[in-house]
């Protein structure tokens, strides 16, 4: 009988903020799988570490960070032939996710790859724009609001016409982008509604109005831009 | 000394999915408050059930679900006069709140009238468009994907652009408005992208295409759209 396969959501970097349910689901595993981009440590990892079995078999899949999604596509080919086989062999496969496993999560490159053929469960986990405005101290959406969720690489002109659609706005995957993100944002007079927000829930977490941004933003930093403010609600 | 005011998100339904900190928090909680809404019990205060001690001393919130605020706005106050003066006697208040409390989530009412005058620290929670997302299977947003949150109370036209303008798009508090949100997807020749969640998590979740929703909705449902489909992303 074939293994099910686990994409478990461990939320946006403080290991407390796993649910109960990806804990346990950690805590139990024989075998875990996650990416690590671009060379680097992987960040799902590092969240769930203290709770992975000694003995645990890891699946790593190196993920290069390139524009063309090729390369990318054949790290998960080849890591998704991994996690088939020990499927196959009737082991469950636990698969770590930073945030959300659907909400800009690498899992759903996996789940296009396997859910087809095997028995797959999503754990939702905390995503960090929820970090983000917990931290920040700054409610997201109330009542009739629309939130909208952008990405930072977005033309500086699909940018412009979705924030003035909104009334809250979240802006992911800043990182290299900020210059132009912040440009947009003073055009349309909004600086002094907008919170940077880096490494939300981590040691080292950064929370600031946007004039006091660095000037240089990892990949893990989100700006929010919240335009009501009814102190009442 | 003044206590401190814990917002704490308790997720979409399922106990397993509280995190680690807000288990902790409700587990040594010697005060909890939460709102009960339109004379029902609290939906959060049954996430939590488990998790509360036995001794633990309850401020409940009745808010009265009026189309006009100042009712539910005056039982806020009168819920938040209770909340601090039990900071103000050195007591910790735990308020429960289902999915997160910056996310639609009554907790901004009492983070509006307290925030200013004492401690506060909201714990981010899992949201009911994860959860609805992981249950339906369904990938959210990948790369640079706009997604759009969208309250059913809207009015049609505003539902129909700001449709227009996403390419993932989750309808919240679908309830009495589902013949109208249905009506607006159907016209866009979307209802075969559209999938309807009810109490996702819970033991009696409904998961289904939206062709097959049921003609009344609860408060807790969702229509969940997403335009996209590259099975390899």
């Amino acid at each position: 009988m074939a293994g099910k396969l686990y994409g478990v959501g461990l939320g946006p970097g403080d290991p407390d903020l796993m649910t109960l349910r990806a804990h346990r689901l950690v805590s139990q595993a024989r075998v875990v799988a996650y990416p690590a981009l671009a060379g680097s440590d992987s960040f799902a990892r590092a969240i769930a570490a203290a709770a992975i079995p000694a003995g645990a078999r890891e699946i790593v899949m190196d993920v290069p960070m390139t524009v063309e999604r090729g390369p990318a596509q054949a790290a998960y080919d080849s890591g998704a032939a991994k996690i088939a086989q020990a499927l196959e062999a009737g082991e469950d496969v636990v698969c770590l996710c930073e945030g959300d496993p659907f909400f800009y999560g690498s899992f759903m490159y996996l789940h296009a790859r396997l859910a087809d053929r095997f028995e797959v469960e999503v754990v939702p986990g905390v995503t960090s724009i929820a970090a983000c405005a917990a931290r920040a101290g700054l409610p997201l959406a109330a009542r009739n609001e629309r939130l909208t969720v952008l990405p930072g690489p977005l033309p500086a002109a699909e940018l412009r016409t979705r924030i003035e659609g909104a009334e809250s706005v979240a802006i992911m995957k800043v990182g290299r982008h900020l210059t132009k993100i912040r440009g947009v944002i003073a055009e349309l007079g909004l600086t002094d509604k907008a919170i940077y927000v880096e490494r939300a829930s981590l040691p080292d977490e950064v929370v600031c109005p946007l004039v006091d941004a660095p000037e240089k933003a990892p990949y893990f930093s989100m700006i929010l831009l919240v335009k009501g403010g009814d102190p009442w609600l």
